[in-house]
């Protein structure tokens, strides 16, 4: 059975191909290491990458932490549990990016791989990959759409329509009525059934992980010399300010981070250098921006 | 016995009085007034003032809205209510100020009064003041508080102790360990006492009410020709970023008005025109960014 050092091993060495990716398709920006521990077991590798060609902040983060379950945590996990024994640790490990680019062009993007498990032998995958566009390029989301599939079909033939689905309804603001952006792909507590392995979602998760670069270094180095101008920048602010207000408060990540009293800078690193608000801002007609709107909805067909 | 119609048309008085003379000290800036109304019962005023002279971005809201009591409000409700009839509709009426002036010298405001009541007769007043300077300079905080400590004194002698605690405890940045601002006073289910009539609880709000204008617009004239450069308006935004992850993540009022499907636009004002974030920054040693920091704590004595 694979044991959790071989998963954090994984995903350690998943952050540094991927960091090695991103620095190469930059050009110029360099990631730097913050190695911390945290008080009550484990810690992590915090790599940030600012003020380069393309990408103005972004991080790309690995961790594993354990220790005794936080009480929070145990009232919402407890129940979900048939075990007999009592539960007492836990281990956390994944990998988590976020990446806010300079040009407007080039859209946001966020990945997450993760596993859970604890020592009453209850454990889980989970992950995705989702795309936000300042300005939504049909071509691209498709592009980015068809290469999830392709990466999921190999898995299984469910795994695409599944977690697309589920991409829309986490990735959703629903103060705003809006998607995060395009979607992408999102799963969570994947475990063992009579037909799939730890091994296989294991092998499913890593592949996730490994269609991260490719991926989104080609949308880089598509978009990374278009032109802009102010009225692209101060909507790029905008949203900005929309991918903040999802992430403070819809993201259960964030939430959980900051509420175990997880590291906050590391969990704060998906918020821009920059964003804004505007009281009561709506695009000109037939715009662009105002086509951008229009994609933000669930259910749309990208592959 | 004070109806709720005399309450809103005191908060509408309040309102009018509040964005004259925050218009009169800005020098050029305009309010912009929506009339909205909510599809359960009532509406709002919501004012809005951009680009002034002083102000970047500010809105001053009046609201009176009623219907049934929404479900999630009535699983809070409930408990504390030792009511026999049944709790069928509500009323809710008050005034909401968020200020962000665009020279960081200048300090965010913010104020709201509140009347809450329900079919019952259960019925409450809450509200407050605090403020939040980009650089806190003291001889201000000492005349902020000063100012709140005399509206408190003429209505009850422990009023602004008690308030001026619950405001440090309520403005509080809990994953950042530091209150939003230099805090002011914050109070809420103020209801009749032996010793306290509605009417006179009343007469404190309002009282409340009327310190803002006088006490914020004299830090407004202090301050808004100091000169400042652009390391200054960068740690600007980087306090607004603060203000937001207050807002979005604790504040109640912003919980409150998403969960209640309440105005989006009237709820998000309290949000900058720009706000940033940068990875793990921290002030230069003996930098007036570092001393504002020393002051963002719970418990100090600024009366």
């Amino acid at each position: 059975m694979l044991a959790k050092e071989q998963i954090s091993e994984a995903f350690k060495l998943l952050q540094d191909r991927i960091c090695k990716a991103l620095e190469n398709e930059d050009g110029s920006g360099k990631f730097k290491e913050d190695n911390w521990k945290r008080e009550e077991g484990g810690g992590g590798r915090t790599r940030i990458i600012q003020d380069g060609n393309v990408i103005e902040k972004g991080g790309v983060l690995y961790s594993a932490v354990h220790g005794p379950i936080p009480d929070f945590l145990k009232n919402n996990i407890e129940p979900t549990t048939n075990n007999e024994q009592p539960t007492t640790t836990f281990y956390a490990t994944g990998v988590s990016i976020v990446i806010h680019p300079s040009n407007p062009m080039v859209p946001i993007i966020h990945m997450n791989v993760r596993y859970f498990e604890m020592s009453n032998g209850v454990w889980w995958f989970g992950g995705g990959i989702d795309l936000t566009p300042h300005y939504v390029d049909e071509e691209d989301a498709k592009f980015f759409h068809s290469a999830l599939k392709q990466s999921c079909d190999k898995h299984n033939p469910n795994y695409y329509k599944e977690f697309k689905k589920w991409a829309d309804d986490y990735f959703f603001i629903k103060h705003r009525n809006e998607t995060r952006g395009v979607g992408g792909i999102f799963f969570d507590k994947l475990t063992q059934t009579d037909s799939v392995t730890k091994e296989q979602l294991f092998d499913f998760v890593i592949e996730v992980g490994n269609t991260f670069a490719p991926t989104y270094t080609k949308l880089m180095n598509k978009n990374k010399s278009k032109s802009f101008d102010e009225n692209n920048k101060q909507w790029q602010l905008l949203r900005r300010g929309r991918y903040v207000e999802f992430n403070l408060i819809y993201d259960l990540g964030t939430k959980f981070g900051l509420e175990s009293n997880g590291r906050v800078e590391s969990i704060l690193m998906s918020l821009p250098k920059m964003a804004g608000w505007e009281y009561d801002y709506s695009p000109k007609p037939n715009s662009s921006e105002e086509k951008t709107l229009s994609f933000l909805k669930k259910g749309i067909s990208w592959s």
